[in-house]
């Protein structure tokens, strides 16, 4: 594959629907995922933004197959198979790639703190070698706030010179526009695809050569970010990128992941879509009202809603 | 049950032998835990020294049912079962309560990171009623370092009040002895189990009133711990606290699960119990060698390692 045809843009990690008893509701998923596709948004099923961790392997690879043959194309899904378990994350990896995904999103195993960068090497290495696919497409996944196990720059220069074709790329969520910038300078010229993790940085990303962004925000504001990636050099992309801004800012005063499927259940007046996982807490109600009431006063195109999903 | 007869004592949080392609290796964890009941130790198995989370509920599932299989008495046993997924912890606490172990030793979900008490109590709460079986004995723990996530008096009084039976102690790795004090005095009374995640606090959880510990270093060292559980009324219980100390200081200079595994394979001369599945390194050569001659200079007992598993 010529490194020019793998994936790009916008993607979302897309938020997984529960049912009344906390299964996984694929029904729901699948609207949401159409939705998105339509948006212009890829989809990065089972990221931090899913409750990907929440769920076991086979929910996931059941949840998978059901949006392939619901007929989701998988050239534009990069799902998320890190898990704490080495055995783990090969099963669901090798589901994905053999479900034709275009890559996945890989954390690194991230119960054990402070393991050393020959650790996190032998993870990923395992993992490939044990795959044994030649369409395996890794992207690195970089959230030190939430998995507290960073993947540094020394790591990726290892795993790059020894897997140049497994190694594809990485998600920063580090919000630490210094490393992205360096990871941009330093990797992307040879091919090693450099996606933000929130939208804020999508236009600084796009313009030092970065591929596009997957973000939180693109499950609930798709077309904008995705408008943005394909005007990036048009003359108003600044003024597109501070009306994503404007959005992103409001949602992160909310726990972002409730916050979001909230906003999805105001908007298709369907309360189970607020649902979530436990550890995780729904919004209370007085917080779900406000952050729906900034996003009106803010101009969110809530009115557009009934075409959400 | 009397809440007596619960389970107490020192307990090992049994390392893991992996084999050559880094599967769980029963047949050499079936021999160790011979040696530790020998030693009068109990097997929490699956715990943070066994590296559980590196393996896959099934791969855990598999083990505990060769131990039993084995004739290694499940009424000494506490698995760890908590996981990041919901579904994952249900299904590995049903599979350790249907094995007839004690109890069993619950991480809260670990993924994410500041949740609430609210999220957490859900966690508990939707595990203790999915099992739904009056055998199942949870007890808490609490490795903020590792898991990042803690357990708050909080959540234990909440817990406790609202399911007595199966809220039955807490394993306090927290290393703050004012912490696992607290536990003490606040709920060891209504039969609230305290178990400390090291043995240098063996002696002064016990002199007030909590049930043992569940410690790293009962791997290696499991006779002089249980024997301080014994003796903890004796005058020459301070003389033996100080020498478990000595020991214990030594293995911390050190990455504590490598350490002992490469103990165990110098003991046994069998260099396979050194491996680790990443994202874990085994130790270098020249600390092996400064660990297992710095511990025959304090005395430790390799002579004595032939009788090791």
């Amino acid at each position: 594959m010529n490194k020019s045809d793998r994936i790009s843009g916008v993607l979302a990690p897309v938020v997984t629907p529960f049912d009344h008893d906390l299964r996984p509701d694929a029904k729901r998923l699948i609207r949401h995922c159409r939705w998105l596709v339509d948006n212009d948004c890829g989809l990065a099923v089972f990221g931090t933004n899913s409750e990907a961790n929440s769920m076991s392997v086979a929910e996931k690879i059941e949840l998978l197959e059901q949006l392939v043959e619901a007929g989701l194309p998988p050239e534009r899904m990069m799902p998320g198979t890190g898990t704490c378990a080495l055995t783990d994350t090969v099963e669901l990896t090798r589901s994905a790639v053999n479900s034709g995904c275009a890559g996945v999103l890989m954390l690194p195993p991230f119960y054990y703190k402070e393991v050393s960068d020959d650790g996190l090497y032998r993870s990923y290495a395992e993992v490939i070698e044990r795959v044994g696919d030649s369409r395996l497409k890794i992207y690195l996944y970089h959230i030190p706030p939430i998995a507290q196990v960073p993947i540094r720059p020394t790591l990726i220069e290892r795993l790059l010179r020894d897997y140049p074709a497994a190694i594809a790329g990485v998600k920063d969520s580090s919000g630490d526009w210094d490393n992205t910038r360096l990871m941009l300078e330093q990797f992307q010229p040879d091919g090693f695809d450099v996606f933000c993790g929130s939208e804020s940085f999508l236009l600084a990303v796009l313009r030092l050569g970065g591929r596009g962004s997957i973000t939180a925000t693109a499950n609930v504001n798709p077309s904008p970010i995705a408008r943005l990636y394909r005007d990036f050099e048009r003359d108003d992309a600044d003024a597109q990128q501070a009306a994503l801004d404007r959005i992103r800012n409001i949602f992160q005063g909310y726990v972002m992941i409730p916050g979001m499927k909230a906003v999805i259940a105001h908007a298709l007046d369907d309360p189970d879509w607020a649902r979530v996982r436990p550890p995780l807490d729904e919004l209370d109600s007085e917080s779900r009202t406000r952050l729906i009431d900034t996003l009106a006063e803010a101009g969110f195109d809530l009115a557009g809603a009934d075409k959400l999903c």
